[in-house]
């Protein structure tokens, strides 16, 4: 099987789509797929997946498909969802609540510490089973339990600051909703941001040209 | 100028975040700026920058980069920011709160026109400025108003008979963060689905193999 270091970073870029559409076949009780059904879901070509998946290994047999399962957990350990990340989230107005809602942390790897907000009425709520804390608290929770992974769901006006200061209490990677561009003011941390109107534009450029 | 149809669909891909960064140069006052400069904000290079952006004729100029206005109004009528595709909204709970707060649809070449919900304690809440109708209003509204595009912020449970309602009703666009997979289901629509949980999963990959 191939060292991770191995696997191009167009693969990898692609891991989380497969790990996804590779759950929904094992909630279906499916147990093995070929490419080309695979492909078919997935929207690509058989071969497009043959060529990434080939880099795990012996998952897919000619003629009897990929073992969904053993090719889930191998994808999986890849992207680290068997890691328990320290994250905590800055921000729980609606787009706080609707991440908290919609994403399942600990299948990602990652294990949702604390939540935190500037607002007096939001401060104190439980959200996903946590009590939301002042943004006072920030620095004093980060000295004691060194949270690896920030969420932003804060305005675009605040996100400098606070990112400011988690960075210097060394957290290292940030889930950006903000809006703010962290790469451009902070160097050696790791972002991954969310463009949801980027998202929309796309539709709106394939509604027109359908 | 090349037409639409000679720019190649990764081209098409990167039109969106292209189009953001130049908002955010306009925002910043900056009139023109070299594929250099730009390659470094967006991690990318300038010659993948050069070209890109020659596709859409001259507004580079050797030694004085690009004319950053005109750029950015090429790209967006290309993207179609100038439509005004009627929109609807299912769902107006936490997420498509959170939608309608971070996204400018009439940006995007969206009008966003009616918003729906299956609760009554939502139904009549006033959400961008829309006074949330019951779901059971969906079908007259449709037939009255023909929208385009369906924004589907509801439970993956419920997408498939809400989606198979819109098609009948003549909708052909979804923006899906449902998770439910459209595709699967439906033919000749156009779907563009929002996947919060693999931007996560990547972010826990980078980190491990920070």
């Amino acid at each position: 099987m191939a060292k991770n270091s191995d696997i191009s970073a167009s693969v990898i870029k692609r891991l989380p789509r497969y790990y996804s559409y590779l759950e929904d076949l094992i909630e279906e009780n499916v147990e093995r797929i070929s490419s080309k059904e695979l492909a078919a879901r997935m929207k690509t070509t058989a071969s497009q997946i043959r060529q990434d998946l080939n880099c795990f290994g012996g998952f897919g047999q000619q003629g009897y498909g990929y073992n969904i399962k053993a090719l889930h957990n191998v994808i999986g350990s890849i992207l680290g969802v068997d890691k328990e990340y320290k994250t905590i989230m800055i921000g729980a107005g609606n787009l706080g609540k609707a991440v908290t809602s919609q994403i399942s942390f600990e299948k990602k790897g990652c294990r949702l510490t604390a939540i935190f907000d500037i607002d007096p009425d939001i401060i104190g709520q439980t959200v996903a089973g946590i009590k939301v804390l002042s943004i006072d608290e920030l620095e004093e929770f980060c000295k004691e339990n060194l949270p690896s992974i920030a969420v932003l769901c804060l305005p675009k006006n605040n996100a400098f600051s606070v990112a400011k200061k988690l960075i210097d209490l060394g957290v290292k990677s940030f889930w950006n909703f903000s809006h703010f561009d962290l790469n451009l003011h902070f160097d050696n941390i790791i972002v991954e941001n969310v463009h949801l109107g980027d998202s929309l534009l796309t539709l709106t450029y394939k509604t027109k040209n359908k």
